[in-house]
């Protein structure tokens, strides 16, 4: 069973996340993770803290000489901007962020309280668990990339950054769409046997866990709804050389909550950044007056971002799904567990 | 903790849940479980399946004299058409089903097998536990119904029957959108502190867990790609009779993976049926050699029952946030526990 | 990742288990699980409700033609004594039973509400699931096997039946300890990895949920307190034909929380049985006066039986740090890994 | 629901645990945790790594101010011996430590891969995590002891220093039995409505996870096994000033799974320390031969600091049960949801 948990405030010392389950016998390169770390932070429309962070995984544990013992990789990301104890207290809520229903739900008397946690700078402990899942899958062959789709109602690429310009002379914030897929997966990830094993059950859980991620989709996923059965479900085919395969991919790579064999496709929905230039109506909270919404330094645009996130988090569940199908003590092992299932399946 | 198991094959002598951590004291009616039960095989389009079974949940355990106990309710549904042993064998997987990746991962022989546990039958047992769930939040105020938006492209509900009645005519199928609305639901529930206790995440889990869905969404969904940030989220405002309220809902009802305590709204997709009477290319499993896909019969279109399921999830996610929130063990404590915090955050 | 749940109260409709994670293709032989549930209601000792039921497993799931499919198995046992609606209040809690703090807790009005799935009865659905995994276990070698080593205080088994028969002359009851070995089990279930991981902990906790279950030990247990560490480890040896082995087995087969490889022994403690025909001191819960405790129909010793329930739940935290080690989706590919294993491990 | 992971090892860079679901609200001074992590080093007996480190535990993250958010708390606790990387291979398993059985599971070459977690420096990290459980607990009037009532077969607390001083002059180690009280508990935590709900199921797992111990009793414990039930149960009274009450606490605090209102008592049995100046037989890993078992810089005794762990450790599974049942947010609402429960119950 792979798991891990997040701990760490936006501007608290540090963000800290411990990785259960890897298998033994994995080499792990720092740097791999620092490279995702820092596609996490760019993208057109990030404001001054990713200026600020240069984020940097210290791998505390479960390494010896670079490769998994087994044990837990635990991973630390310090905090260049540490000042939590100093920072102002907030007392109008941002709509659209956890501002004020976390107030409500933890009896808290100030919004900083909230927002230092439901900030989405919690997402670079998980993209720095989310690579060691990566560097797994990718040993056994898969591959993760994402791309931005649509941005502020564009759907051109040419017109992303401008597109952006925009929203920041406007004072305005913009969301958008992302594609996450993952090549190389086996058939054979999840199960229909119970609910909560469908590996779409897990990957949609994880998607609309990222801050701000308000829909995720499937292969053609809404557009199912447009089409009749007869023209939406991939044929099967068969040939000697490569075992079962699709020539069209409208399932994104998951039938019955398995994976076929196909490359996984996801769509998500990024909604625009909440922290308004030009704030929104909100109420402050002692007063209980109507006033202006907080305004907290903040990004423009995080599409390209949030799709970095999604691979981290794609990696974790069909990391999960991988060690449960073939064991997961050790590399070895589970190499060995893996090329004999593949020699099944081809047959 | 609120968790539950569902067993049973489509074809098999029943099906069973077991719903653990409901309260004691909770007036259960098994009346109001298979009136959901009916719903869920309701609906234009249902096949013959339907007119075999009057789906009837037994609760086997949990009660007594009607009132819960604070022991797990074990249900059980009878199927009338109970012949798992002696149907034929299928040899050609059904593209879209879990027939061929089911089969590969396990390593069976007969795609029977596979499709019996992977058939949509099993969400007879989720709307028996997830009804129970229901009586409970109802009991505390909540309010769930679904409708669909659109179906086989269409999306007047005055020529939804017509859709339907076409598909069958072209021996085809139909998928659609549909819609849930919980109503009552108390800002507070779910929490941005871990990523897998988002309440959003649970929900996007069950909800695309339902056979046949690919996409979820909440509140603007989608749509969030397309507006500014200035237009897209949902002011804040203050009544003393009524405390923080919204006048717009784009979030759903969720904001930073919390209840906000507007409606929760979700959307979700449901393919068209995969099992076709003009079969799609397969493969023969045996020979290896092309062969048209098996027929089994079936539905032509059921996005109105896939609400009723959804309805049915969406209950059991609710009930385990809020029974995480206020406690479980019985409503009169559960009661006290409410009142109190909607007294605390109104003031 | 393997798991179940139960339900069923002791004078309800029925008991009933859902085994979820089973792999695909083991044969069931329903007949072996009703062996063990009669191994259950056996023992000297025993009251009137045994004569009463003869558990019979109605598997309801999971199988075809006798053999798994992967999907989760349901399992019913009728109970012949069903009359929880009809049954007397119970107003004097019993000591040592859950009667009091189930009352408490639930604020339940009627002890029979809490002693109807407080009962031991329960033990029977948990004796059916892990007779599954037991039967999984042994198509893998391993054999499970336990007798009682003390009653009442005595040692000598030949004197077990006269200090039963001696208690319930006395109307008294008496408790006793009893010792389970599991043979054939391969070194390296569990992990020291993360606390919840291991087979220690996992094993200990089911022993302890056994009801009346009060303290449980592994190899010498209690003993080392009295031996210094030169005396106590078992020394490590090697022979080309078996591999790493011991000429001792002090630790009962785990080390730093996992196997290794030889016998898990372990040893538990059932107190007497709390329904008492000379009924002690307890406070009638209407009128708070004191009053005797209620008396049930009981047992008055149930040692032996508790060693039957204890080999099946050890059986299934075996069963699960097996299929967690070794992949879990069908046996074929399990034995393929677990064969592989072995033969890396005596390398 | 409260959770923890650790990571960490022997001479890693550091400790650090992630403890996820804790209230907000409540204050926690980091000396109280660091008072624990001294009292767990301390205790004659003890090695001359516990000269080196003075544990401190540096709260990353889930506190402003020093007061939690109801986010999670990282703790890192810093090794001053860090140096994984430089220390020398290790070849001859070390009988009664995890190092053989970890080898082979993880398909290791080094026996210092399994070591360094394996140790029991982890559990600094639990007695970090178990010591925010335990400021919870203590503020909801819970009071946590921990005594040695044998060491090496001695009894006699006065002599308890001699037998180590013994056992060190022997080059040998001792083992010994302690026991943990819990003051103040209230009855209605744990539940029997489910095997795993149980809180002696939850404490006999956590007991048995510190690495050595090898066995664990509630109240009277395996003296169940010597006594008639008409003189081991717990007779119950009542006093309108107290509710409930017994006067005897062989139960142990705990009947049918619940706490009962009185003390939590259990005791557990530490097995000498595995690490011997006269090393016992064991087997070069590398040529097969028969050669003496490492030596490591270890402890004598440490009955003391696992019953300090044992504390900790108990101070989890309580919290998580208190936290189950009287709602988990902020300290406002359990407060209230606690009151009105004990004023429920006394009535």
């Amino acid at each position: 069973m792979l798991r891990f948990l997040t701990a760490g405030e936006s501007h608290g010392r540090a963000l800290v996340t411990v990785l259960d389950g890897m298998p033994a016998g994995l080499r792990v390169d720092a740097e791999k993770i620092n490279f995702q770390l820092r596609r996490r932070q760019a993208g057109h429309g990030r404001g001054g803290r990713m200026r600020i962070e240069t984020d940097k995984a210290e791998i505390v544990s479960g390494l010896r000489r670079g490769v998994t013992l087994g044990s837990p990789l635990g991973i630390r990301i310090v905090n260049r901007d540490f000042r939590i104890e100093q920072m102002p207290s907030v007392t109008c809520p941002r709509p659209g962020h956890a501002d004020l229903a976390g107030l409500l739900k933890y009896g808290l008397g100030d919004i900083r309280d909230v927002l230092e946690r439901a900030s989405a700078r919690e997402t670079a402990a998980r993209v720095a668990s989310g690579s060691v899942c990566r560097i797994l899958l990718e040993y056994f062959g898969m591959k993760f990339t994402s791309r931005v789709l649509k941005v502020g109602g564009e759907t051109n690429p040419g017109k992303f950054d401008a597109v952006i310009d925009k929203a920041r002379e406007d004072r305005d914030t913009v969301g958008g769409v992302f594609e996450v897929v993952v090549a190389g997966v086996p058939a054979g990830l999840g199960s229909y046997a119970q609910y909560d094993k469908r590996l779409n059950a897990g990957l949609a859980a994880v998607l609309v866990s990222i801050p701000g991620v308000k829909a995720v989709e499937f292969g053609l996923g809404f557009g199912y709804a447009d089409k009749p059965g007869s023209e939406c479900h991939d044929p099967v085919y068969y040939a000697r050389s490569r075992g079962y395969f699709r020539k069209s991919n409208n399932a994104g790579g998951i039938e019955g909550g398995i994976s076929n064999g196909e490359e996984i496709v996801l769509r998500a929905c990024m909604k625009p950044i909440c922290t308004l230039l030009k704030p929104l109506d909100s109420v402050n909270i002692n007063t209980k007056r109507s006033a202006k919404a907080a305004v907290e330094r903040s990004d423009i645009a995080v599409v390209e971002a949030a799709g970095v996130v999604a691979e981290a988090v794609t990696a974790c569940v069909l990391a999960g799904a991988f060690l449960d199908k073939f064991g997961g003590d050790c590399l070895e092992d589970i190499n060995s567990a893996y090329r004999g299932y593949l020699k099944r399946i081809r047959k």
